[in-house]
């Protein structure tokens, strides 16, 4: 397969900041192929609609993608790779439009709430009116010529609607970062410094969650992150995900699963794959 | 102050859940407020319009409530209790309207979900609507006499606007129970068995997690919950938040947040308080 027929799913329209994590991945020559919601980019790659999906596990500023920790227990997918890409929201409307026409801002809630600050100094009255997606909102601004509304979406979303940035950089932390994964069907192995990703459950005895990380302190096998998850149908029991820097196909990363595989009710490998910067 | 002068704030309209909540911790006999959103319930406990405040923090299917957790490292109330109720949603509209009349279920969305496989078999046409609150649904079906419309709320909901049951038990999943947190200005000393709940930081180095947690184990202290947020302004590094059975009023737990004090870079006792049945 060559690179141009890489198909690759993303959720949101095209110029969504998961096409963007794409690019930072792939480069441009591959298929950008857009979804409506994550478990679709699931479904396709699982289907073999797309070759690979890319999806946001988690932002520095509103935390963890919750709802994908979830379909990736759920599907039988590999995380091949990890990308993060700074967010970055520019006010983005039909040319012609100025500041003084705004009436109505059009974007994802997480979107709007991280340019909460700069919005009510720019544009006090505006309305803000909830999208499915960032990009989402600037195509509608676009398809439906609504003159006396912007949105907040990627300069990517600007060039491919043909619109005009109002105002750049709308986003009140510059600490804002998204943390994307990419599956595929096939697990890799990774080559020079490698993160792995896990998830486990316990019984629910006194010092289960302790056993557990001691399993990479005595190996010396840093954590990067630490999610819990409830266990459906059991009250108060919950699936731990872990990112530790070791590969599973390397003698210290392996060992550690072994052990942990000594003490935990349930454990599945979500994916060895190289650690992004 | 007697109990019928208690005010006791939670979010949503009369009948939202966090109402059972508050009657399942302190009875009828209080003074129910509600309000529109959690931050105005810290809000209202911590200027004296309210003496306590019920909030959720976790249900047992879709997880924690991470808002509050934000909510409560900012706001300076103590958690003085918790309790948990199940969640039962019933399908409720105007009396006199049946199940062939409903065209529109209006619910929040995770109640919504909840029924996701209830609402398929009893109403497979009918479109979902999303409101902010559960009982704020059914308020607004009586008030704009909504006739192929229905809620999806508690009883009390049904009850408090004088509404009709059309089927009762929605919930997909019979395991569906919320925790709530109670706060106040003043913190309290638990009699009996106590559960303290605390977050904190560290600094980002390798094996950190594990030696908090070992404060505990050390001490056979048994941890019921641990969940991380971020750490705005400092990419991926994060705040976690753990609830361990003990109070810091007895030996054992004073002598394990003093150990935690020393490896930690922020630490704050969030409440000490009588664990919920």
């Amino acid at each position: 397969m060559t690179h141009k027929d890489l198909g690759v799913a993303f959720q949101g329209e095209r110029g969504a900041y998961g096409e963007a994590a794409a690019i930072a991945f792939f480069g441009y020559s591959v298929q950008f192929l857009p979804y409506s919601d994550f478990e679709s980019v699931f479904g396709a790659v699982t289907d073999g609609q797309a070759d690979r999906g890319v999806l946001p596990i988690e932002n520095s500023l509103v935390g963890s993608i919750h709802r994908n920790y979830d379909l990736l227990l759920r599907h039988n997918l590999a995380i091949v790779g990890e990308i993060q890409i700074a967010i970055a929201h520019q006010l983005i409307a039909l040319p012609g439009v100025t500041l003084a026409d705004i009436k109505k801002v059009y974007s994802q809630p997480p979107a709007l709430d991280q340019c909460m600050h700069s919005l009510t100094q720019l544009l006090p009255h505006a309305e803000r009116v909830a999208t499915y997606d960032t990009a989402g909102g600037v195509k509608m601004i676009k398809e439906q010529h609504i003159i006396d509304g912007a949105g907040l979406a990627s300069e990517r979303a600007a060039i491919i609607y043909g619109m005009n940035i109002l105002h750049a950089d709308m986003q009140d932390n510059a600490e804002n970062y998204t943390r994307f994964v990419v599956v595929a069907r096939e697990p890799v192995v990774p080559e020079g410094e490698a993160k792995t990703s896990i998830v486990f459950s316990m019984d629910n005895v006194p010092g289960s969650l302790f056993k557990s990380l001691a399993v990479f302190a005595l190996r010396d096998i840093d954590l990067t992150k630490i999610e819990s998850r409830p266990l459906q149908g059991k009250r108060w029991q919950y699936f731990f995900y872990i990112d530790f820097i070791a590969s599973q196909h390397e003698e210290r990363g392996r060992n550690a699963l072994n052990h942990l595989q000594e003490i935990t009710s349930y454990l599945k490998v979500l994916g060895s794959y190289p650690r992004g910067v």
